[in-house]
């Protein structure tokens, strides 16, 4: 099977059509790589971007991207709802096929290193990049925001990994890491109540003692008067998708409220659904070399 | 997505490795077709090989495996365990991606054609390429066997799609056809008694009743000291698999006996088991372009 490697940049700018089609453009026409899908949000002000393809080509199309954005985007006078640091703000790249997590890794420092160096833009190694403990959780390295981080890198313990060791006004600072894809999967619950949502949520979730690798909160549907536990599943094959699932019926299961559905939310690795039909239909030695489309591929 | 079909001859040799590894050499040389597997069985004295490509690809890979089939093996003096009724026994077309069951049955009929006059061998056409109800059943037409044929082939109703109106000594006869993937699932249960799989089966299977497009027998697993439900599930798409796996569960409670675990043999489609996710997940509007190495692959 073909190496390839996903990379997931966001970017400061949501509203401005022909600024996000000159960004976007950098990797629609770039070699070996597919993009995926874009979308901005205009009251977050910012795009994300989702692209595969040969570790080549992500790596030179991300640097493109980054070099287009430094050239187009004016953090100085941007404003949005979502948290951000810099004008190219997180770039994840994100094993798929073939590759290795180290693989990952080392793509992310060299990406980082040239944005750091040619574009002249702070750069923080993040996720299973990151140089410190510290430093990977994306939350913990953005907290101060751009209009912070003129005081915040100063401080020793957030000295740059890469590039210029004070702000750079224009283009603030970037994010480059690796890490495992992230699952986007929400559970709906059979009430209108949110504090249920909520209360379900903080016992799942890692930091409220729950499980490992999920972040949830309780979200309210207004359009169809009921509740959901919204969560990101940040590694789905150490954290699976079921175990979540199971855990949150389990828990709602304290308040008499149903599952009544769940969904998830834009693009999934195949393997995050095997499992879950692997567990449920108590599958035994399954491999994933049993899938036709996989052997197909090849 | 290109446009593949799988195709999965059986022929009658599974002991002579010159043989058997000729006639697999059609397939490995053939252009634009991937040889996914083949694997033979002494007792059985019959190899399967999985094949998928192109629609072109494939159909001419058929057509030269039944020919060197035709060349190499003589039926008169073949004795093996399984049903067969020629020495290129069964060639099955399977849609796989962007292609409809209506081409592959255009294409199973241009192959049995071919086989009919060129090679001179009685085809009959199967499953959904049947030109009648009685012939879509493998086991129906196969029924009498090589040795039985020379009888069946003047009855009317078994008058041959193509080819010659009477038998080819040396080759036997051969059912051409298109179907939907089959998957091969066993539920292995807590006990080792066996009367208690056979009359879950009865239950489960179509002929006794249940479920629309299962085959299903009870089988004994001597070295585990359990039994099992086997099952071929002949449409996954109709008849889920999940659906194959509660209902044994459900006929099994009525013995006390568990479920212990379950076993897919072989190559399966993707959203055979992505629907089972699906399904004990309660995932609503879940669509298969969700599926992140399946838009990879586009």
């Amino acid at each position: 099977m073909a190496k390839l490697i996903e990379c997931v940049p966001n970017f400061s700018e949501g509203r401005n059509k022909s600024v996000i089609e000159a960004v976007v453009e950098e990797v629609r026409k770039a070699e070996g790589v597919k993009l995926l899908d874009y979308s901005s949000d205009a009251d977050h002000n910012r795009t994300v971007v989702t692209m595969v393809g040969t570790p080549e080509g992500v790596e030179k199309a991300a640097f493109n991207l980054a070099s287009k954005v430094a050239e187009l985007i004016d953090m100085s006078v941007h404003h949005g709802e979502h948290p951000r640091m810099g004008a190219t703000d997180v770039v994840p790249f994100i094993p798929i096929s073939d590759v290795t997590m180290e693989e990952c890794i080392e793509l992310s420092k060299r990406v980082g290193k040239r944005i750091g160096e040619e574009l002249n833009i702070p750069v923080y190694l993040y996720e299973d990049a990151a140089s410190t403990v510290d430093r990977k959780n994306l939350a913990e390295v953005r907290k101060g925001q751009y209009e912070g981080f003129f005081e915040k890198i100063k401080k020793t313990e957030w000295k740059p990994d890469f590039g210029p060791i004070q702000m750079n006004v224009k283009s603030g600072c970037t994010a480059v890491g690796a890490r495992v894809p992230l699952v986007a999967f929400n559970v709906n619950l059979g009430t209108n109540n949110l504090e249920i949502a909520d209360s379900i949520a903080k016992k799942v979730r890692f930091i409220g003692g729950g499980l490992r690798f999920v972040k949830a909160m309780g979200v309210k549907l207004e359009d169809r008067g009921i509740v959901q536990v919204s969560m990101n599943l940040v590694n789905y094959e150490k954290t699976a998708v079921y175990r979540a699932y199971e855990m949150v019926k389990m828990e709602a299961n304290r308040y008499g409220v149903p599952v009544v559905g769940s969904e998830v939310i834009g693009l999934v690795p195949m393997k995050s659904l095997i499992d879950a039909a692997e567990y449920y239909l108590q599958i035994e030695n399954f491999s994933m070399d049993q899938i036709l489309e996989k052997r197909v591929a090849e």
